[in-house]
């Protein structure tokens, strides 16, 4: 075994070669800045923040100032309370933990665009998921009004609110982007806590918890917030940190559903170096918004190519489908792998290995002209094939 | 809040200085070998593991060669099957979940030594805790035997086995290293699952699951196994595996207390690159536990130092009652913090800041100088203050 575990030591990437344009849907509001490549470096141990911790309770630890970040952040983003968690899964499943067992219910109401994690969660705290449902092919936007129906089955079917209804704020499947205020009226009249699901917003665009009506904001740090992570964020109103926070009956110092402290080095070090930067980047958004439609209107021009999802864009995640691409796939030898290697060709990676028939890309952060050379990119491949590009 | 971020970018760390000798007692196993260094810059960005994710399944990707590294782990472990979770706790919790629910029993038998997070994953998954007794002061040894007991009351009073027994191989608060055989013959006997949780052996010191008869073995990345994390390992024998990777019943190809994938860029990236090391040091386990026992003789010189935990040293983690340096910080105008200060003084961070009457370091790792200027130190230390040195 020794000898085949040499080559553990020296795996790269292709995506971190200088000069690479990343396009990956999940990956672009996660890269490093500087400022957290350096902290990678001084934080890189796994313990690395907890030299100073006097309470075990890193959310409490003052050096470096986590405390001090932790209420930076929560005002940042219109919240009362934040704790840090292993990933924004884990910051919905705590939630759902906590308030299953101070509501004492047993259903969730989730709206179909929700990633598949958001369901897991649910199901891993032992609820049932009443789903609100979307509008379809091609726009597949989330029926927000359907919220009220939702949440008067479950009443009127249990007896009982649901424990949280959460409302995805940017889907990961389509880039839709749903307005939460509707949903928090909806759920504030009947007193279901609102949860939305900021994972792909919260960090790139401004958001304020307080006047969208929101009781409970997760997010997560190495998909929005420049973050080596694995990091979470769930922000609370104080008027539900209490159900949500549950002590440990034996250990009252601990929180019980965030397990004690997660252990937060690198990710937390990175997360607190590229603040700075995140606050002045979701200034920013309208032009991120605009890349982004440009980018579709550009590959629009190839044969076949639909962007799915509500139009103009209003987040930059993309997701188009591109019969053209699929036919060339079929009797290309490389099948579906050719658009992948194509684009590698041309210095640009993030579109999955395979897929042809439905692609999903994002243009966050990219430079106008980074986003140029996407397009012409595709449409370059798209005439090599055949493929005609108006 | 811009100008006060700003201090977010340049926060510094005393330990991570050239020279420094850290001897915190839980971050010796985890310090990041060169090869992690290096790692970590080329995976810092989050998901930079996901680039060629074909299945949705991390443990799936071979580019970069996750899978194979996966199976490498377990054999290395003499056990079937690996996952990896957030933190050694959350594999605890997802074996403790998915055992819960493929036997239906209500209570877990744990040792008194445990860490606050195995009860902590005890409580959250909704399980009572039977409790195994040490010996208490000076050595609380684990009474091994006392699982029996601890089992078969279960059994008697629920007229069902415990969904597991968990022992902790060497725990937090004395470094006591406990046999698992005697344990394992136990468990067996009763049908009951045993779990280890090897957060501070498995990574340092050789390992056999297989040989020791463990169905379940946890660990912590960052605590043994230089990886920068969080990321805990959960091994299984193939016999339980089935009852712990429970598959959710929307997204069969998704574990569903595992959440999915766990996201494990840098952490996962610096676990791979440093295991060819930890391969190569388990096998110079034997000088480290003389490099501890010569320590601990060296300390006891000091005027009231005594070793708590069983004699001599089985491992590198020291717990130390030093009531001498007490009655100093009693008078000392920094109180407690003067010994944390003297140390510092003279290049030796990681004894608890504040603390005196009880200390715990660890020596994994130190090199000889290194361990012989920790005992010169404490020396110099305790004279200063009129403490006799014999």
């Amino acid at each position: 075994m020794e000898a085949r575990a040499k080559r553990y030591t020296s795996i790269g990437r292709e995506a971190a070669k200088p000069g690479v344009v990343n396009v990956n849907p999940i990956q672009r509001g996660g890269l490093l800045t500087a400022e957290a490549r350096k902290a990678l470096q001084e934080f890189g141990d796994g313990y690395s923040m907890c030299d100073f911790c006097l309470k075990g309770r890193i959310d409490r630890i003052k050096k470096p100032p986590v405390a001090g970040f932790l209420q930076d952040l929560a005002s940042f983003l219109g919240m009362d309370v934040v704790r840090l968690t292993n990933r924004c899964r884990d910051a919905i499943f705590v939630a759902l933990m906590g308030l299953k067992r101070s509501r004492g219910s047993s259903v969730v109401v989730v709206d179909s665009n929700a990633h598949y994690s958001t369901y897991l969660a649910a199901e891993a705290a032992g609820l049932e998921v009443v789903e609100v449902p979307n509008t379809g092919y091609p726009e597949f936007k989330v029926r927000l009004d359907a919220y009220q129906r939702a949440i008067e089955e479950v009443e009127e079917e249990r007896g009982e609110p649901p424990v949280a209804a959460i409302l995805t704020h940017v889907d990961p499947h389509y880039g839709n982007l749903s307005d939460p205020r509707p949903v928090a009226e909806i759920c504030h009249e009947h007193g279901v806590p609102f949860l939305l699901n900021a994972a792909y917003t919260a960090g790139v665009m401004p958001i304020n918890g307080k006047e969208l009506g929101i009781d409970i904001l997760t997010s997560s740090g190495h998909k929005s917030w420049a973050s080596s992570g694995p990091v979470g964020i769930l922000a609370l109103s104080s008027k539900l940190a209490e159900d949500v926070l549950v002590r440990s009956e034996r250990f009252p110092n601990k929180e019980l559903y965030l397990l004690g402290c997660p252990v937060l080095g690198a990710a937390l070090a990175t997360l607190m170096a590229s603040f700075p930067a995140v606050l002045e980047r979701v200034k920013r958004w309208p032009e991120e918004v605009e890349k982004a439609r440009w980018l579709v209107s550009e590959l629009e021009r190839i044969e076949g190519v639909r962007q799915l999802g509500v139009r103009p864009k209003e987040h930059t995640l993309i997701c188009l489908e591109t019969p053209g691409f699929h036919e060339v796939a079929k009797k290309h030898k490389r099948r579906g792998f050719f658009l992948y290697e194509e684009l590698k060709k041309r210095g640009i990676v993030g579109v999955q290995p395979g897929l042809t028939r439905r692609i999903k890309l994002n243009t966050y952060g990219l430079s106008w002209r980074e986003v140029e050379h996407v397009a012409r990119a595709f449409q370059e491949i798209a005439e090599k094939y055949g493929l005609e590009v108006r």
